[in-house]
């Protein structure tokens, strides 16, 4: 069998390289890119390249033994644009991202339930005063997105008592959940939502999902959650649904534009949790794994784990 | 069969009429007293006292006809000290505050392991900038307190990852643990936790469980929560501990004083959070649905929910 060149184009190439040599694969020449220059001259030889997908995306056209492209994260939208390739197979990295997901998720929504800034504030102050709360048991969540990630907060969600139910693209049931609807239903089932998580990728059908026409059909004083990608959400209707209290509050990990420019109103809401895209972190260790599985499948010849539809997105 | 005299004695007595009424407990006359002047005045009368401990414990010497007294929530260690009445059975709540105590202990958790503070900081300076964090899982949690509130909380650390360890008296195994140790080795255990949570009541074998000798056991950089009773802990030897770095942080609902004194050390130090004795909350449609059950067993001479056993403490 001949070899297989890998190119490395991660900010973590030192964890890769490292990890891989350790895995001593069969067949597989291991290269590494740490900046744009050394990736534009090594990108021809790449049969595999693992790579962030903002950083494999000027080099595609030039990747011309490019056979697989394995993602280190979740979020590959940027490789679907109109026009690009789509004459490889190119892998995500999912099922390793729930628990990090549900920690962001129940961490962020109970700071707000359980009201810790103003305990904080208080204690700056000496004060011991406590004031009234409702726990999560008995109020209902909304996951928009039914995979690997939103199963796991489903389960989060469950454990501590909450009605869970699910939006997706097939509406098929899946463990967690008490009840599936397609997207199709949306508006029909946000009035019971008290809590809505949006975990949806870049897609056409996801793009400004939620919209003013859509937060009309929100609870008075839900709270939405945004770990999926910024497109979901019109951020100027956000603003709108935010500032008239349809919502009460919403928590953002992912933008319109990222990084979140400056002069962005975002910043000054005062119902408003904005974090740097973080919600999830993909660790080498756990993505090197899902490497390592899939080049055993890759060599094979089996399908592999995390294929993207090119066609759906996902 | 004889009418059963029950005096409501809480802070929450509309609620608890109301609910008890709605309920037409057979052969139950419900009193109720909202001042110390009326509590006086009409607990000779009570076969059944339903009250926070502190509220009835100046009165149980005047309790002439007093069998049974429910408190309306769980410590009750303020009616167990040496020379107070045991010829009456003391029943306190159980089983209903693990999903509260899962929140406030994974709330405030994830915000410190997930940097909520910071990003909030960053948000008001309009910074977007991503730190390293690690995740829950993989980390060892170690509960002091095996009961239900531990085991509510066993479950939710090993649904994020972590390696569970328990310590109780008995050492009896229980569902959510890797592994539960009798108190004696406590010591021995203390070294591969990262986070301890104490769910400990007040009894004698708990008193000043964590002191300097006992703090010297602890991982470097260990995190402490505790939302049982302030006694487990020596507070100046904790201070000790927070300003060495021995602890990396502690989080306290419970204190050795409470109201904690607006003097007190603890308010200034930057790594303690303080909470008013609100990690959980008695709701009481659901104390009302636990002393419906019990009353439905005492008046059959069974054998009560949640019964305390003086020589032991809880």
């Amino acid at each position: 069998m001949s070899q297989h060149t890998l190119l490395l184009l991660s900010q973590d190439n030192d964890h890769y390289e490292r990890l891989l040599r350790a895995a001593s694969l069969p067949h597989l020449h291991i290269l590494r890119a740490d900046n744009h220059a050394a990736a534009a001259q090594l990108i021809g030889q790449a049969h595999i390249v693992m790579a962030e997908p903002a950083r494999a995306k000027p080099l595609l056209d030039q990747a011309h033994k490019l056979c697989w492209l394995q993602a280190t994260y979740a979020g590959v939208d940027t490789l679907l644009d109109i026009g690009s390739r789509r004459d490889y197979q190119l892998t995500n990295v999912r099922g390793i991202f729930g628990p990090l997901m549900s920690e962001y998720v129940f961490g962020h929504l109970l700071n707000l339930t359980r009201q810790i800034p103003c305990y904080r504030q208080q204690q700056a102050q000496q004060q011991w005063q406590s004031h009234p709360y409702q726990g999560l048991k008995g109020q209902t969540l909304l996951l928009l997105g039914t995979g690997s990630i939103g199963q796991h907060l489903a389960h989060t969600a469950q454990h501590f008592g909450m009605r869970v139910l699910g939006v997706s693209h097939s509406g098929h049931e899946k463990a967690g959940f008490d009840q599936i609807y397609q997207l199709a239903a949306l508006n029909r089932v946000l009035p019971q939502a008290d809590v809505i998580v949006s975990v949806l990728p870049a897609t056409r059908d996801t793009h400004h999902l939620f919209n003013a026409a859509r937060f009309v059909h929100c609870k008075v004083g839900a709270v939405l959650i945004n770990v999926g990608r910024g497109s979901a959400v019109h951020t100027g209707d956000l603003i709108a649904a935010l500032t008239s209290g349809r919502l009460a509050h919403a928590i953002l990990d992912v933008f319109e534009q990222e990084p979140l420019p400056a002069d962005s109103p975002l910043w000054h809401l005062p119902n408003l949790t904005i974090t740097p895209h973080n919600s999830a972190y993909s660790f080498p260790e756990e993505v090197a794994q899902v490497f390592i599985r899939n080049y055993v499948r890759f060599i094979a010849g089996q399908p592999l784990d995390g294929n993207i539809d090119f066609d759906r997105g996902y």
